[in-house]
């Protein structure tokens, strides 16, 4: 059942050790730090507790069939562990050894073929090889062989053919990020489990909200196609996929085995089953947090409030080349923003707040522009550009005064330039408060305008 | 003489102020921060003394007449400072004050006609209006009316008609960037002095060695084409041009009253000038410091050094995207890479190294790999992508190491993921020994494809 891979009662780690280097170590390690609520099985001949957890001498001995198996062991044990588990009656394994169809040796391919062979043969699940597995953040399970930071509990899943999303990512995550993940799979070379099937338990998972995906092929296509349909219109799904070019293909053979499929079909797929297809993990998550923060435009209709006159042009240049608008102000708007400029000053969209923030400081400047922009009836999106805050000030407070006054308005923060620490220091604010904060005005735009996107595949299926 | 306003004997500030959110008192405090090595005239009706030099009450006043005169006082009052400059003979002038080309009133319009009359009239030399001035970090002039820390001295030259340059940008530099500069100068509306009056000035400075701009409109088109093409044979110039939609141009008429000019003609202009042009802010920097720290790649042959799997697939898509290509390594590197990697492991070109670093450690394979492949005579540039350092070990002294040994070798870092604080700290220590660093695969290999497109302009002029 696919299930005891997210929320097992018992898990046995086949390999578990107590000497930190090793990937036997880190499951113990991390599957306690992330408050695993079931059983915890470690298995190992020579050791007798790990981790405060009585160990196993082989897995015959364990004292019943944990509903999923982590084998952690060079790949020439696995064949064996699998017959094992089968045996005990343990049909659920991630098998986290690597050197199967990800090998450059006809060993490892014909070990491959072997798994494939025992999963028919016993009737076995099997996620992997060269899986990472899961973290469940529900569950605290986390079946991950390097060390992590505990990631905050959220929305968003990361399914995937990469252990970047549950190793590298994780920590960059923990380390400075401020978005929360629901689940986090690495499929590795996927012999059995598949970008469907947990496509599928995802789609049926109550705390997921966002659907991030990495994939190097689809097994499937016409299941995945299926199920995307269905789920993306409750659910985004964004997805970015390696194999659009020959080089890129050829480097999947060497790295999950995988086969890539046509590009333009899956580009085709990924338009009728509503998928938002991005070409950079950066994208993946500048998108991912977006949704999860916000609801989506109501219309194209955007405004740019900008500290730098040039970053409002450019601002407004990717908007055009992106499909959406800056339509002028409203009297009214014009009216209320008039008071802190110049009498010169253009009041217009994108707004260059620069002179005013010169005239009457932040302070005043950001409340009174950000207001009155989100008081007006043309405008559905704003991006606050804060090109050189030299001076600190409450700038997330003043964004989420507006944000809850104006709920229906879509509202992203950039930073454009200005000094590291006080952008790092507002970043982290900002994010905290789930305002959706980017660096560069390319990034911020890029999102609203695949907000946009989706927001029209869902209308179209009304 | 443009010299005047890079390397004047005195400056003239008229509306110095000892007050410090006034821009007044800014110019003063930046000319002392930056070391000005000439004499400062403050020009003040009601004050002694400002940090610690002598103010005097008018124009008229003055004991000479300043090389150069910065104007930050009220629009109201600027075609009278202009006339007062001339008739003591101060003939350079920078205009700080806005509200002229750059306004929404007839007003400023009809002023800003007034000041080119002047221009015409009395001779004289203007930068501006609504200009931040100059920023030369070898004369130490400052005319920014901002506070500012001070940035190192390098070979980059930022010329645009962006305040950004003088301002947000160099906060940002200061605070977490370690590329050095050479001049910043912010045109602002380019009533006088124009892109091509400053590029050609930059062209012969020595300390010049990329040239950065941020363009919203080029006055004398033919004039630029000739110099750029002249001087793009020695220095490489990096243009960010707005106005390539009509939202785009009807923008820039509110921030600096440019007409943008046919995007396309500017466009071939760039082609055939050799000048490469970007499309965002974060592009101009990624490559405008690569330009400094790095000679070109002998051809179009890279390699990439990956944690993640996935992040090498990527990044070889990215790479054939921009017509690079990965090719296999040679047998040579293969037996020397065989030694650190599991015998099944695949050791092909991207470098999946996450097995070896779980082998033998990243102290071992770091270096092993990036030797191997530097030797390798199929190789001209190389993208190591860090992808979780979850371990400190010294990365800089590494990739020296390598770069001192291999210095026709392109060598660049960039991080996947993995901890921020650890990526910040190999950032600041990469940076610092001038080897280009960049966070996300596609921000380095496009950098890469860039340098390589450059290198094939100057070899089509041989």
């Amino acid at each position: 059942m696919i299930k005891h891979f997210f929320e097992p009662k018992s898990v046995a780690v086949i390999g578990a050790s107590d000497t930190p280097p090793k990937g036997g170590y880190h499951v113990m390690n991390n599957l306690i730090n992330y408050g695993f609520k079931g059983k915890i099985f470690p298995v190992n001949p020579g050791k007798k507790e790990i981790l405060g957890c009585t160990v196993y001498r082989s897995i015959k001995e364990l004292p019943e069939a944990a509903e999923l198996a982590v084998i952690v062991i060079p790949r020439d044990g696995v064949l064996q562990a699998l017959r094992e588990c089968a045996d005990k009656g343990i049909q659920s394994i991630i098998i986290s050894s690597g050197g199967f169809s990800d090998a450059d040796d006809e060993k490892g391919k014909e070990m491959a073929r072997q798994v494939s062979e025992l999963v028919r043969q016993l009737g076995l699940k099997i996620m992997g090889p060269n899986s990472l597995g899961v973290i469940d953040l529900s569950s605290g399970l986390n079946t991950t062989f390097g060390p992590l930071g505990v990631v905050k509990k959220g929305d968003i899943a990361l399914l995937g053919q990469t252990g970047l999303f549950a190793t590298g990512f994780i920590r960059w995550i923990h380390s400075g990020q401020y978005f929360g993940l629901s689940k986090v799979v690495s499929l590795g070379n996927k012999s059995d489990i598949d970008e469907s099937d947990v496509l599928e338990y995802v789609a049926n998972d109550s705390d997921t909200r966002v659907i991030a995906m990495y994939l190097e092929g689809v097994r499937d296509g016409k299941r995945f196609y299926k199920l995307a349909a269905e789920i993306s219109k409750s659910k985004p799904i964004i997805v970015i996929k390696s194999g659009r070019t020959e080089r890129g293909r050829r480097s999947m053979l060497s790295h999950t085995g995988t086969l890539a499929g046509d590009d333009n079909v899956f580009n085709a797929l990924c338009k009728q089953a509503g998928i938002i297809r991005v070409y950079s993990f950066q994208k993946l998550f500048d998108l991912s947090k977006a949704f999860s923060y916000l609801s989506l435009p109501l219309d194209n209709n955007i405004a740019i409030i900008s500290g730098s006159g040039a970053s409002g042009v450019i601002g407004s240049e990717y908007a055009a080349e992106r499909g959406l608008e800056l339509p002028e102000f409203n009297e009214n708007t014009v009216r209320k923003l008039k008071g802190i400029f110049p009498e010169w000053a253009p009041v217009k969209n994108p707004l260059d707040i620069w002179v005013a923030i010169e005239m009457v400081g932040y302070n005043q400047t950001i409340p009174t522009c950000l207001n009155a922009v989100a008081d007006d009836p043309r405008i559905s999106s704003i991006v606050l550009a804060i090109a050189a805050p030299f001076m600190e000030f409450d700038l997330a407070g003043i964004v989420e005064n507006v944000r809850r006054k104006y709920p229906q308005k879509c509202l992203v923060v950039c930073f454009v330039s200005g000094s590291n620490d006080i952008a790092q220091k507002n970043f982290a604010e900002l994010e905290k408060a789930r305002i959706p904060c980017y660096f560069w005005m390319e990034n911020a735009i890029s999102v609203i305008s695949k907000l946009c996107q989706y927001r029209d595949y869902l209308r179209r299926q009304d």
